[in-house]
């Protein structure tokens, strides 16, 4: 399964060189990630006061394929490729949609995230509930 | 007495109209205003864990006077410019030093800042310590 | 006439506080201010291409009034107030609609918008198509 | 040859979760990269201006492996690993340094950055002068 989000470009998105800066691509996909935990049933605030839990990060990998420009209308694709106890992997695609043609690809991302006790920061089992709805969700991927 | 702080514009703080992004003052002056307290002999990390505090913006008036551009060598100036018990108003200045002239001013900014319980958020008053030193610094402007 | 933006606050718009970094409430008032634009029938980017214009800030003037958190539902209201040849004023507010009782208002700004040319720099009036619209739509608030 | 910059950690810099946000880390690495071209005798707006030029991130490869925290004073270390007609490959590494111990390692990226025209956006060879810096540089490397 794959999830879409759109995201709009907006002045603060970009940089003097006129393009989407490279570390707000990062952004994009968080939201998107964000949105797709949403859908799922799951919010950040909601993880950590019930679960005492959050995700970190612990690994990327990133293509720049093309740029974004200011008022670019773009969308972040989400799936989750694999799943461990403890962490996953997503692939996130932000891409530029055309009126009659194949959307442009802007970015590639796989990124790992690992599952930390909020607070303390230690490494931790992802809560059953969110494992068995990952698992349903990323078996298309594996 | 005036606080300085320099700062260095990179591609993060600009946008595609070429200048810096009128937010980005605000995290400038953020940061001037942050090394004066750890100059004074408060960090914010500090403030939280051995006094239960952080202050937060309640109120600011801003004028920007010219744009800054990528590559920039500019500095914030910070002085404390009132006090009460529970909050205080600083005005800071966003300057680009000039070779052979005076400087151009970039910013400039009156900010009214809170002292809040963390957590809970409440507002409450300045440690005696903080409330001292600013005393004695914003006297000159009193 | 008050336009209505809608804002979903991200890991990124928050800081160590748990709170929405100050700075970021601009960011939410300039998407706003830019979907408005684009509701009207203009886009930042087609305001520099057809027009050789963009519009700055000259002056703000804004109030914290509750904190924002992580996972919140925004939304960014926007009203033109004022409108001279080659500046307007807008009033936009921030809040977090609730259940079954009036919105939170979380910040409040006032914000004064130069027209300038692009590239250059410099003052100009806004276009006649833009200033006609403008003046229909903040006639009320005038 | 090993660039270090220094970066200290501003509430901008955090999130929710306490920690730096993931995506900073990529600012922190661009103002280390800046920092190592301008001592190398080259600006970005000069590169831009003089050459008609930019450097762009193509890809990257990143890992996670401490959280930074707000007040920490961290250190952007930037190295040349590999040098192409048109494009180099930086690794860029972010530690914590400690009193009376090792520094803690917080953040590790491969980095490949491609030299595009400006205005444009075309691949094109680095100039001239900077491929013989970054040779003399990047040669002990190699």
């Amino acid at each position: 399964m794959t999830h879409t989000h759109p995201i709009r470009v907006y002045y603060e998105d970009t940089d003097a060189a006129g393009l989407v800066y490279y570390a707000n691509y990062l952004k994009f996909a968080e939201r998107g990630r964000t949105e797709y935990l949403r859908a799922l049933g799951f919010e950040n605030s909601g993880l950590r006061e019930m679960h005492g839990i959050a995700f970190v990060v612990r690994h990327l990998e990133a293509d720049y394929l093309k740029p974004g420009f200011l008022d670019d209308a773009l969308a972040v694709q989400t799936e989750i490729l694999s799943l461990k106890k403890a962490s996953f992997v997503m692939n996130q695609t932000i891409i530029r949609p055309q009126k009659n043609a194949a959307p442009d690809t802007l970015f590639d991302m796989q990124v790992t995230l690992a599952c930390i006790t909020m607070p303390g920061g230690k490494p931790t089992a992802l809560p059953k509930s969110v494992y068995d709805v990952f698992s349903l969700h990323g078996a298309s991927a594996a």
